[in-house]
């Protein structure tokens, strides 16, 4: 892979890049043919020949992407969405992988089960053909030992994201796995790969949903309620998918199988760049929260309606989206308003209603609880300025998560001590997850720190050596 | 009609109110049967008993009320407009008056045709009978004298707009014509009651369009070429509502018939209020202009991305909106922010496009443009702090419009010179038709000065004397 090399979402998807040979990724291809790996927790059946990371990107990357903005577009349950695990399930199959589908729709793809390596060293296409296409008949029996190490991330996006943020994770630990298989390691404990379901929360408004249910941190009443702009609930739309919403809820039994989940993400900030390195450890995810403010006024004309006689909202609203600006570059954190919702949006009506939600955090609770007073003091002042009526709801709060020291450090050793631990202002799956399990997660450098964009970016380079360090971390986990 | 009693949109629809019969038009039931007046210009027929004022109101008010907001939603070409036009054309025909639909979908009820004068008084309901329901079809031979006197207004609002902008002013024509006739009046000139297509521009965005395409101000292109939020255009929407929109286009045959044009609307500020008058006489509408601001940055994680390596235009908009606010309070000038559309409006990314439209208005032109200019000096100015690129269209403005001063010096003389002259802010298709006929307007108070409100408001009292007026006014310029 050349040191110039790049994969962008904004190349045009046409033809495939040519593979170099030179390097890891692609000189995986020559070495998957080799007799599949054997680990002490049963039989490892390998695919002939999976596809390389490359060849998987290529695949990845056509599906849900818009023409017009160039940015993806794969919502929790729709059509690119299927498509994403279908290909995540072909993925498992081509590796001799047994696959199933979780009750709340988490895909897992499981190493060292004896019923799939029996099946794929001959036969890796029908090794899980019983599992269906994302749907939801697929869950098989699976290692019960709790002491399995698994990887991976997300393949949804946010509205018009990125091609990175998600699928990154995913198809580097496919290639992981073929990397691992490449070095002749043997497994020693049961190991997955997962693509946990609707982690952006694009669709419905609540980020981890798969994650959280699983975790207990969201209940079947609560994600019964959650519904898309188009009225659709979440239940709906999964058995829309073909899924059987009927079970979902937490899943200790699931997660009492995994002793270590290790997530690769592309970095959404410019840390990693700043300090020179690919490849980084996260140390904690930082607390944060959405706020929804509604500024209540009165509808009237905008062309004959005095300003004194006016109780507009817009202003208010304009002084509190300032006012989160400043305070959050006094205090070092983030506030951002992001969405925003005018009721009647008229040009020529003063609106009755303007509705804007806050999204803030900062490295410790205490700096983002000052930041959020002092902006719903400042709304509150301008609102009475302006005969406006105030009301801020938080809708979600997620308080700081300290990913464990003890794994931290020992990837931290895997990685030979040179690589840089860092904080995150990002959401993540390993969040949510690091409450009942150890987690821990390694980020890929984003030279621009763009995210949540067709512009998101990671250099070919990174990529690689993210695959490699991933490789070295699973390697020491579950193979030693 | 008592003096404490009102007609409020927001009352509940049930039953009939019961109408005082010692009221002027409550009055007007029990001598509606007298015999049809005969004007010099044709014979009048008049229904047996056309429906009061406050049946009228009663009636048209059920149309196209939303019953959680309260307000109206009689979108342009929708069936609530629908419903409102066969209401128009019902009481049209009650009244005995010669209907047409003109090729730009105005309605018009002619009186002094000697066609459905001759029919009107044996069989008013059928007098036109062949007018069809809205439709495209109804247009009969009208007088081609070039001295009618006209009056009407609009019945289509803004979305969740109030009972009185526009209906106040058709409701009114009628009353006022039922007030001639049980004054005795005879007509001296042909007299149309008219119903402008469009004016509120809440479909489509732009006002007036019926009263526009009719002047010659909006060509049959551009108004092809407008579209609703859901991609429907506007010839699409008129052949949906049985239009046909291939004949649209400059009227200058039809409105060369009319000699006159009086408008009356309720006021949309509080200038009566203040002055304590129940009914004005306007001298100008103000200059107005609807500018869109497009304040374009870089889509990005609201979590992750340093505020220093942002390009957010939300606070750029945001100094935008209050910089619009600050100008027009220097400026004794009105500037709003009413709409916004925002891209991707997630919670959690940094919006890539704020767009945001003002609306601004001056009691003259140089006002305006120094307010204006000095609030798209505030946007590029922190456009260029924040790293945003900004854009700025002005997408439609029309000049002041001063109201002759012979029609409008009649019409104070006719209403015995008490009358206030008053400007406003507010577009009217009178306005339109000021280029082309002789056009004034008539205000009615609005105690409160909201409009395009549920909660738009005039008294009872106010009305009845804005009926009076409006006959006074009729009374003078067609029957003299």
């Amino acid at each position: 892979m050349s040191a110039h090399g790049s994969m962008s979402a904004d190349e045009p998807v046409s033809a495939e890049e040519p593979v170099s040979p030179r390097t890891a990724m692609g000189a995986q291809r020559r070495v998957s043919a080799r007799e599949p790996l054997t680990g002490a927790s049963g039989a490892v059946g390998a695919a002939a020949q999976p596809p390389s990371f490359q060849e998987m990107w290529s695949e990845l990357r056509r599906i849900g992407r818009d023409t017009d903005s160039g940015g993806y577009r794969r919502h929790a349950w729709t059509g690119a969405d299927a498509d994403c695990r279908n290909w995540f399930q072909e993925q498992a199959e081509a590796r001799g992988l047994a696959y199933e589908t979780d009750r709340n729709g988490n895909q897992w793809a499981w190493l060292g089960h004896p019923a799939s390596a029996s099946a794929s060293a001959s036969a890796p296409a029908s090794a899980s053909a019983g599992g269906g296409g994302g749907g939801g008949g697929g869950t098989r029996s699976v290692p019960a030992a709790g002491d399995a190490v698994v990887t991976g991330s997300h393949l949804d996006s946010v509205p018009d994201g990125g091609a990175f943020d998600g699928p990154l994770g995913v198809v580097s630990a496919f290639a992981a796995l073929d990397e691992l298989r490449r070095r002749g390691a043997e497994f020693t404990r049961p190991f997955a790969i997962a693509n946990f379901a609707d982690e952006e929360g694009a669709r419905f408004g609540l980020a981890c949903v798969g994650s959280r249910l699983a975790a207990g941190q969201l209940t079947r009443e609560q994600a019964y309620a959650l519904r898309d702009a188009d009225g659709v609930s979440l239940p709906e739309a999964m058995e829309a998918a073909g899924l059987d919403p009927g079970t979902i809820g937490a899943d200790p039994e699931r997660l009492s199988r995994v002793g270590a989940f290790v997530e690769l993400h592309v970095e959404q900030g410019r840390a990693l760049d700043v300090s020179g390195d690919p490849v980084g450890i996260a140390s904690a995810i930082w607390p944060h929260g959405r706020w929804r403010f509604d500024f209540r006024g009165e509808a009237n004309h905008a062309g004959t309606t005095r300003l004194a006689d006016r109780r507009d909202p817009m202003p208010t609203y304009a002084e509190t989206v300032l006012a989160a600006r400043r305070e959050a570059e006094l205090a070092g954190a983030v506030a951002t308003f992001g969405k925003v919702s005018v009721e009647p949006n008229g040009v020529n009506a003063i609106p009755s209603l303007v509705r804007g939600w806050l999204d803030s955090r900062a490295a410790d609770q205490a700096v983002l609880d000052t930041v959020v007073s002092a902006i719903e003091q400042a709304a509150k002042d301008r609102a009475q300025r302006d005969g406006v009526d105030l009301a801020v709801v938080r809708e979600s709060f997620t308080p700081v998560v300290e990913f464990g020291h003890a794994l931290r450090d020992e990837i931290g050793r895997l990685l030979g001590g040179r690589v840089p631990l860092l904080g995150t202002g990002a959401g993540h799956d390993a969040g949510i997850l690091s409450a009942a399990v150890p987690t821990a997660m390694l980020f890929v450098r984003n030279p621009t720190g763009v995210s949540h964009s067709p512009a998101e970016h990671a250099a070919e380079d990174d990529c690689v050596a993210g695959v490699l360090a991933l490789a070295d971390v699973l390697e020491g986990l579950a193979c030693s």
